[in-house]
């Protein structure tokens, strides 16, 4: 069961902010290998190794358009109008995000730009599991789109027969998407890194993943294939005062705690009371959920710290830099204006973690393990590159010519400097 | 010297676009034992890894107030202008990169944010070499300052004598920059990593480096601390009709080949007659130049590049992602615009890269070996994370209750789902 923490002193904190690390030399070799195979076999070796690896027998490793098509009859209409609002929310703050360009004369003659053009291929991987994750489809297509990326690709683990859920590619064509591969692991992310002869190389991947995809997407971002962030698994801060509902934090910690056994909850509040009934109201609504032999494993990791102090909760919070960051607190918007480091932040105790997980617009796809330090989560600038330009006429050359030339031979790149005098002899002449 | 190549087959591009790919195991082992004697001795090692590998007998490692202050006098008044005249530049054409604060409704009742947060702690790093390279300083230190990042710190090697140059301490002053570090390589990037007695642990490490600098910076990347990108040898592509100037693009190409043995400069261009005048020009400029035996081996590997159709041009500028890309053509707008991958862009016979490099305003800190395909130079987005916020409304989160129930139900997330019915029951009570 979750741990309450009193007090702690400051030198115990970088020990209460610390996740599980995960290091394995002998995963990075599984990995390694993998990615080998595929750039050596291509499709084959996607067969092979979903064969031994899921016991996958035959699929077709491209999605049909037919299938496609096929699944609006599949889902439910209940399900279809949640996706559709979902990704109307989504699609408005997103397009919200677009960056204008930047065009401005910095001197006289000197013309600089900066734009954002989309990148070219993108490829988001999106993982299987025991219930197929699709909004996660809506939270990186929806973005791609949005900037335009000319080619959006989608790799998923099949289920046993060798499908890929209805849900996936419903939520895959809501988002213009046409290339869906039935393939998962770390074989579809070193596809769409080298390319197959079915599966085209991207510029970029985005998603989340196992242990097996996070390795492969670090070892190929190393060679030639960006990666959107290092992920890990999910976690959540609820920072807590007498204004916050118990009942509210415990199904909060517990909609945490579901993800996985190795996701974490911490809730940082001022108040011991609050924190019994917070515990309190976890064994009670522990007994309703299916899962709760996972979440109650999930949950000895997670901790309850008291911090009488209101600059310490915020000290904490920025020192551990949560994924989510709920703020439960009768002067949220203020605390949230101190606060440094989170990948999302939910204001107020009628602002859960699931409303922005799934449909109130922002993306769910968001830096863990500590990376919102330097980290955003996904976002429209996530698709782009912001391209430079400029342009000087002969006499933004010319004015700014001494500058040039004397930081060039200072640097003793002589024939930087030369580059310059030689154009501007011709206008002396 | 230059090669020319008239007319080569879509077929032969993708070896044409190769760079010098740089995979050394030995490299990795020699930089992670690097990291591992910093994470363990610190301060200690610093000292040690520099008398080691750059025989540094004894020097401080925290440059004084004092040195910094003095470093004013101690260059000339043209460079001081200069650099200053280079950093108003930059610092305006940075300003006006700063993203305006997204707040909108995506529904009734659901307010959703996103802002832009300075990273906390950054590090730059700047190469040591034959001549200190003072421009860098201002391509990282201002971006930074101008987004406000509060910790700055600044690593780089000293000279023989253990000084840092008098230029990079003017440089890096003149951007408000207080905290710098004589230490430079793998050790110093392991040091901001991890942090020492003496140099903070910072969040994102910028700059570019030697490829133990580079190696060190992807393995720092894969633990704990994020980097502005990966790097490698500096580049050029130019695109030239006949309204070029031979003796201009001669001057550009060797503007990139005195960078280093390892750069590589590209003509892209339909006429055989420019080609063969460039080519003279390239041999009548070299005579002057100091490092010509330096540029000639560089030449070496550069090639120029015959194709006749301007689509062709562009689909191959495009294929190669260039870092430069200089295009002195008469539409070089309209060329411009059908440009997908690129890293800054020069456009017209008097806007040569140098001008870039130091004082346009630009930033000169871009990707390179293709990465311009994913990756944007540096800008002001890089000193920032994008930190989302929400808040609903009791009558908002109701609106979209039966959306997230639904999709959560879908992935069979019930505590998911519980976190909205919780609230939303005591609307109805």
């Amino acid at each position: 069961m979750i741990r309450i923490i009193e007090n702690p002193t400051r030198r115990s904190w970088p020990l209460l902010a610390m996740r599980n690390e995960l290091d394995n030399e002998s995963l990075s070799q599984t990995v390694a290998t993998i990615i080998e195979r595929v750039i050596k076999d291509g499709d084959e070796a996607l067969f092979q190794l979903s064969k031994e690896i899921d016991n996958l027998e035959s699929f077709v490793l491209q999605v049909s358009k037919d299938d496609i098509d096929a699944s609006a009859e599949k889902i439910s209409p209940q399900l279809k109008l949640a996706i559709d609002t979902a990704a109307g929310n989504i699609r408005r703050f997103h397009e919200a995000q677009l960056s204008t360009d930047v065009d401005i004369e910095t001197s006289p003659g000197v013309r600089c730009l900066q734009k954002s053009i989309p990148i070219q291929r993108v490829g988001l991987y999106i993982p299987g599991g025991t219930a197929p994750l699709f909004s996660t489809v809506l939270m990186l297509a929806i973005p791609a789109q949005v900037v335009g990326c000319p080619e959006i690709v989608l790799c998923t683990p099949p289920s046993s027969s060798g499908a890929v859920a209805s849900e996936i590619l419903y939520a895959a064509s809501r988002c213009g998407l046409s290339r869906v591969f039935a393939v998962g692991g770390a074989q579809a992310i070193a596809a769409m890194a080298y390319g197959t002869t079915t599966i085209p190389r991207v510029d970029k991947i985005f998603g989340p993943g196992n242990r097996y995809v996070t390795r492969a997407k670090q070892m190929v971002a190393m060679r030639q294939t960006a990666i959107d962030m290092p992920a890990g698994p999910s976690e959540v801060m609820i920072m807590a005062d007498d204004s916050a509902e118990a009942a509210f934090v415990a199904a909060d910690l517990l909609s945490q705690a579901e993800h996985g056994a190795d996701s974490q909850a911490i809730v940082l509040t001022g108040s011991m009371d609050l924190a019994l009934r917070i515990k309190d109201c976890l064994n009670e609504q522990m007994e309703h959920l299916p899962r709760r032999a996972f979440a109650a494993k999930s949950l000895s990791h997670s901790r309850i710290i008291i911090l009488p102090e209101a600059k310490d909760m915020l000290d904490f919070a920025n020192i551990y830099a949560p994924e989510h960051l709920i703020i439960s607190m009768r002067n949220a918007w203020d605390v949230a204006a101190g606060l440094t480091s989170a990948g999302s932040v939910f204001i107020g105790n009628f602002s859960p973690e699931s409303a922005g997980d799934y449909a109130s617009g922002t993306n769910h796809t968001l830096p863990t393990t500590g990376w919102a330090r330097a980290y955003s989560g996904v976002n429209t600038d996530s698709f782009v590159r912001k391209i430079t330009y400029q342009e000087l006429s002969p006499q933004g050359l010319n004015s700014l010519s001494e500058t040039i030339i004397t930081m060039a031979e200072a640097e003793g790149l002589d024939a930087h400097a030369n580059a310059v005098k030689i154009r501007i002899s011709t206008l002396k002449s």
